[in-house]
């Protein structure tokens, strides 16, 4: 598709990720850019959620986005469709991405006129959680059919996020998924982790998400000063 | 659960991983265990799946299980419920089993007395692919809530895998999931895969899984010259 540009952004060896991503997130904070990581299992709904927030926001703010996954470029079409500047990078076998390859990423983008851009990293429970990326909250995304157990099994995942979003509500009757046993399993990685149910497909619950952002955004904007 | 050991093994830095999988495959072999590595997305099924093939053939042959994590042992508990020799492998924050931690299992487990064992890897669909473990046969789950698009965006996995399993038929009338469209998709990365179609949850389509591994074991032990 013409409109959607692929980079590749193999991982490089980086001694420091940590201070890379330090730097990108002062760097962001100067230009005011407000950047958000968003992470999942493949298939829980980063690309649906992200096209259902870009057609909600992108009247109040330019959206930038970084697509990464490992091949293909289909969610980068939907994002794009949406209505957002959208990148696709390839990682090149990687199963993350780290504070590096997302400055490269953020170049390639061309983020001087954005107010927000999104990171959808690749699909993967692990190794995105390890990786400071640079982005000012970190979202992750765990749908009603992977189950009520996961913050067991991928504990750094739940307790490195600023917000959990638990999608594909609508499928809650279908599953055995129980909201009690997910606190009671968060309560061992992440008690105070704020949650917002919501099903991105028919978009009950995303008022909350949208209201969520929109408080986010306000208030790092009112920590530069501005109005 | 004082029934099951927890081991730890975190990676090591081995140059060449091809070589102790295949000694690890050749050992194996010549022992008459049969090694199947079991990968997927987190939820997807690797448990349940694995809980049912155990009750169904722990009568027809004595059967162990490497269960691989990064934390918790609710897996392990549920597959030596099930009546299978168990021991929960705890990958120190790696995203997937290598060759060497797969042996270091192996040995926790003791397969002396063994016919069958299964690894449930790490669930991830990206880095598992990437390392043989010297498993004879590995196979994937595919749950319909991932989607059919899953072979664009995750191609190594279903191009390395021998079989695949696509789980949670039973919700097929609630979501967008297009068996034409997985097989268009697969035709780009490995046409000839085999496809099982089954819900291990109600049991439904389990009958050719299990077909499966007794011709492949069967085929295994010809391939030896036993009876």
């Amino acid at each position: 598709m013409e409109n959607i540009r692929i980079q590749e952004v193999k991982e490089r060896i980086i001694t420091d990720n940590d201070a890379v991503a330090l730097r990108t997130r002062e760097d962001l904070t100067k230009k005011k850019v407000f950047f958000v990581n968003l992470m999942s299992s493949p298939g829980a709904g980063k690309t649906t959620l992200l096209a259902g927030t870009i057609k909600r926001l992108s009247g109040t703010y330019r959206i930038g986005v970084l697509e990464a996954d490992v091949d293909s470029d289909v969610d980068a079409r939907a994002v794009y469709e949406a209505g957002a500047r959208v990148i696709q990078l390839h990682t090149g076998g990687s199963c993350h991405m780290d504070a590096d390859m997302t400055v490269r990423g953020l170049e390639a983008l061309d983020i001087s006129d954005l107010d927000l851009v999104f990171l959808e990293n690749v699909g993967n429970l692990v190794c995105p959680a390890e990786f400071d990326t640079g982005a000012h909250k970190k979202v992750m995304i765990l749908s009603v059919p992977e189950g009520d157990d996961k913050p067991l099994k991928y504990p750094l995942m739940f307790s490195v996020s600023d917000l959990l979003i638990v999608n594909k509500t609508d499928t809650l009757p279908v599953f055995d998924f129980s909201f009690d046993a997910l606190s009671k399993n968060l309560g061992q990685v992440n008690p105070t982790i704020p949650m917002i149910r919501l099903c991105a497909l028919d978009g009950s619950g995303f008022d909350k998400w949208i209201d969520y952002l929109e408080t986010e955004i306000a208030a790092f904007k009112g920590s530069k000063g501005e109005q």
